[in-house]
């Protein structure tokens, strides 16, 4: 941090910041110009808001942040190293990272019974997800809207998880669910609307489960780092960060904006990998392929996407989830995008070994 | 809920989708014009997603919600009539309601230490406060930043409270501290942070405690009196809303932009009672006795204020904190506004028996 | 400006910089701490980019803007002491300034007919207005709508203003009607979405007459000055300031959102006049007499509020209209309370003169 | 338009508002439920304020849109068939529209100097580019910031034109420049803060020359298509849009948010040609190069690149411009992409015939 002295600031004023600085365990390093007074403040700065130096004295002129607030989360961290999250599922370890295919998650948004979540997990399986998504507590903003099934709805994830080898990702809202959801999930899910949830931001991290840290609706990409910082800082290396559109003024056509210029503005800041959500962000069903598409162009480490075997009788969400038929199509249409790329594994082209969607693929193999 | 269907659309398909809404445990009720087919929807479509039925039929043409989305929230529920939120205090009672006297909160954004929280205590309450607020966990942006004394400040909130037989209110942040936190808070504070921590709001929602309901950061004021309404829906009817201040594209010179407005709009869609907190608001000291006068010209029922012993040392939030002196200052400049708008209590006016600020007092008591 | 150096820079890298910046007129300032260099900008450095600087050099941690952009608009430019705009009207000087009382502007948002510009005038003036407000050219967001009678309402302003002496405001769109519209207004408005039409800035600036400068929807406080800095640099000092709503992610209950802590801001900032527009910040009349009472207590010096013989026939915005009788209505509500600030003139209690209230108040109260 | 009357409304209340929506030349069609009348209103419904029709009656409900208020601009009024923009330049016509390839616009902000827009004339177009945008006039925050070189920079603009038969994107800021800027321009660009400059719209509307129109920085995607229908309605039907970014919450790191989803909901409610602005919408070059990347996979018509021969000395806007050698790597990656998706002309592949860059190609033809 920096702090610019007003021009003609008596030194006994700045020998008194100075002082008190230094009962903040801070060095202050003062540096004199022939106009102007800089104090360098050299220390453990993170902690400090630059508002409360600004309190010091009538003779500040301005106070300056240099350093990012953020640290572990820092690409400096790493000296520059990806970090590559790796998650243990039934069909093998699934590493995300950005030297890595991309993993696609697919699924519900809430898993409402046995049927319907396994045979999802079959087919997204099949069209070369790795992970299946499924909400068993659900953040609804009326409180008449369906809550989710809760603990039973964790049983039916464990079934879908043991028919089909997929890892789990879920999410949990409350502390006091965290144990039953850390032992279904293989990752750990923290939604938009707890982003700034410190007391849970800091249990999750005290598990060491893979986290996957939604951004909040209007997080800046700073305070989405510091909140990946709450993680990161207990102890839990294994933070996935999830773009699903802000808040801006324009909702009359989409549920959010899709801040996509998120991707390269987080390699230049931090090891984490990145996931972008295009159904919630966009909230029609309809822009997602485009999305999904414009996603993988710009970066993206892995990509979540809301199926539901019958969208329109959903009993959340429909209206932004794709279909099985729709799912399969547009993992079809991802392939060569994601081999043009590099970033698309043996795994996610499952499909091309089914016969039925056979022709359909040797016809884009040749794009 | 109205559905409008397209121009020509056959009406076999309109039979097919009221046939799916019966199903819904809706009523549909089609109404035939010359040019179009309307279908009003009968029933409970509080919990139901207009993206939702939208799906049901490309024919639709667009589906409008008519009612609110809130009910027990909503000015209807009471019929008009405005909720006294009473909350018991040593004191005595102090009500929250538009034909109370306006109800004055004041204190430090943490509780540091039993001298600092007491002192803080008797000077607001001499000055005219009737609650005095203070944190014991706080949301912090930096897991580096102070996080309150937790428990132990729940000690010293409780002497606070004997020593000078004020209201306290304080955050919860977690489920797991609600218990601690409800044993000596005379009201509940959900911050910003976590307003649509639906856990959270659920669990304050069944105790019964007055809860005071900040809205979030970005959120509508919709999404807010639905926050509310899960509290009044589990069966808390003492909410008090508090708008601090909301995200936009503009943070240079103040933390966030006060939503004034916020207190009109509020009156012709609720009965709850409406506080404003300036401090966090703006951000800085120096803008909260304008923002205050203001708050009190558009009607609002309480204030928050943040005061500080020594804002310069405070371990969080120092800058937006007035001191003690200010905050007396403060008092007596709101005293005379508060009586023009008959909001002003006798408590309030404690100070007037202060032989210090007397003369003041008589030469704005002419006014 | 000031240049933070990575620690470590080279120090020919730090030559090569500052000779760099010596040929953009600029003397570099280098300032050597233990840790860190930091070069210290002394010169003209309003018009440079931060960014551009940041280029300059791999070895360039930060770049940090100390000085204000806006130099004319801002408050030291005249030494703290604030800017009166003083308008001369038929019915003689009227000051718009922190000083003066506040000064009342009303009338319809668009010019319809002689008769009803002509009756506005005169109930607004007798209501206590010193100025009307009523559009010639309208800027409408569709093609379809009423564009404003153009030069003829022109002219039916100075018909109206012959017939009550109030001073003019109306708006010019376009540099080519320039001149036609200060032929007749006494104050010239720039719209919200001409704020940044950088043409009409200086063109505007380049008469003299007195400018009423709106903020845009999205304006920063920085951009709406140095949107006056264009004016005031073009020679003419005559600006107001006119707060008039910012658009924010909920649109949902009021039009714009009030952004009334800019008041406060601005007086730390500037030296210009401020006014409020609630009627174009809420969107409803409704609203209109909370937020007149909120910015006379946050110590606005103007407002404007649109009124309308019958704001159901408007042919503009008539639901943020007041009828002519609600203005009435309003001004006696706003006189105490401007009194109570000391902000109220004799001329805006033209109407405290007549019968003591009584009457008129009688005559409303079977509105 | 919908009317949803209250349950209760008494008949003669429906009667008197049917009359009165008569008198605006609206049919008002009355339905009646079981519970409600609902009226529904055929006729010219786009210029209506559903607020005014609010303003009729206090019985009435809510008052709902159902068509679009842009008509020229929606995809049905051309029934599904997208606009061509048909450019002639002296190296030939130019398409802009869906069902052409990728159309590369590239230059620098401002025009400096004769060699400096010639030179990069030769080069954007040997790497592939087909216009050449720069500025003459140019809008700047600051009244002491470069304004552009106006009249003299459209004739080095000719000049560029001539030299290498690139098509000419230059801005207009002012009804009185638009003649001469229209001489020089084969596109003529409309800014994003001019977006709502009505008098430009409706002049550049009568012109027939194309237009490029920028969204505004807070413009909705309605808004947007509203300043469009102004200028179709004038009689001009070469609108192309550009998407450059828009304001938010969060402008640390990027300038704007690129609002890439506008691509796709932009296809679903008209036909006219879309671009993409990756430049000002980050407003850093490093971030230019994936955001390109992202916008075609998202289906853009066109990209504009900032391009300059020396970003560090660019007199405006150089942080967010490619280098020429950036801007030739840049189309090299892009060439394979915009292949990839068919969206490819030779002409942009123009490169590839160059001897100098072969072997550059070489190594990237293998990705």
């Amino acid at each position: 941090m920096i702090i610019v002295m007003k021009p003609g600031s008596p030194s006994t004023e700045i020998e008194r910041i100075s002082k008190e600085l230094r009962n903040w365990d801070i060095t202050p390093e003062k540096t004199e110009g022939t106009h102007k007074v800089v104090i360098g403040l050299i220390g453990d700065t993170a902690e400090i808001d630059p508002r409360q130096i600004q309190n010091l004295s009538p003779f500040i002129e301005q106070v300056l942040r240099v350093k990012k607030p953020f640290k572990r989360a820092s690409k400096e961290f790493r000296y520059g190293e990806p970090t590559d999250v790796v998650v243990p599922t039934p069909n093998g370890a699934v590493t995300f990272g950005q030297n890595y295919p991309l993993v696609v998650v697919a699924g519900p948004c809430s898993v409402e019974n046995e049927e319907m979540i396994v045979e999802t997990a079959r087919r997204v399986k099949a069209a070369g997800a790795q992970f299946l998504r499924g909400g068993a507590y659900k953040p609804r903003t009326s409180p008449y809207a369906f809550q989710g099934h809760g603990e039973s709805a964790l049983l039916l994830l464990a079934k879908a998880r043991s028919a089909t080898g997929l890892g789990i990702i879920t999410e949990v809202m409350d502390t006091a669910d965290l144990e039953k959801v850390a032992e279904v999930a293989d990752v750990v899910q923290i939604g938009a609307r707890n982003m700034q949830n410190f007391s849970l931001l800091k249990k999750v991290g005290a598990t060491g489960k893979p986290v996957l840290l939604k951004r909040g609706l209007s997080a800046t990409i700073e305070d989405w780092l510091m909140s990946a910082e709450y993680i990161l800082a207990a102890g839990n290396p294994n933070v996935i960060l999830c773009e699903r559109g802000i808040r801006t003024f324009d909702r009359q056509y989409t549920r959010n904006t899709l801040d996509i210029s998120a991707i390269p503005v987080l390699r230049t800041l931090t090891h984490l990998p990145i996931m972008i959500d295009p159904s919630h962000a966009t909230g029609f069903s309809e822009y997602v392929p485009t999305m999904a598409m414009a996603s993988i162009a710009a970066g993206a480490d892995s990509l979540m996407i809301e199926v539901h075997p019958n969208p329109a009788k959903a009993l959340s969400d429909g209206p932004q989830s794709l279909t099985l038929e729709g799912f399969e199509q547009l993992m079809l249409e991802l392939a060569p995008l994601g081999k043009f790329f590099g970033r698309w594994t043996q795994n996610n082209s499952a499909t091309a070994t089914l016969p039925k969607f056979a022709p359909r693929i040797s016809s884009t193999a040749g794009v």
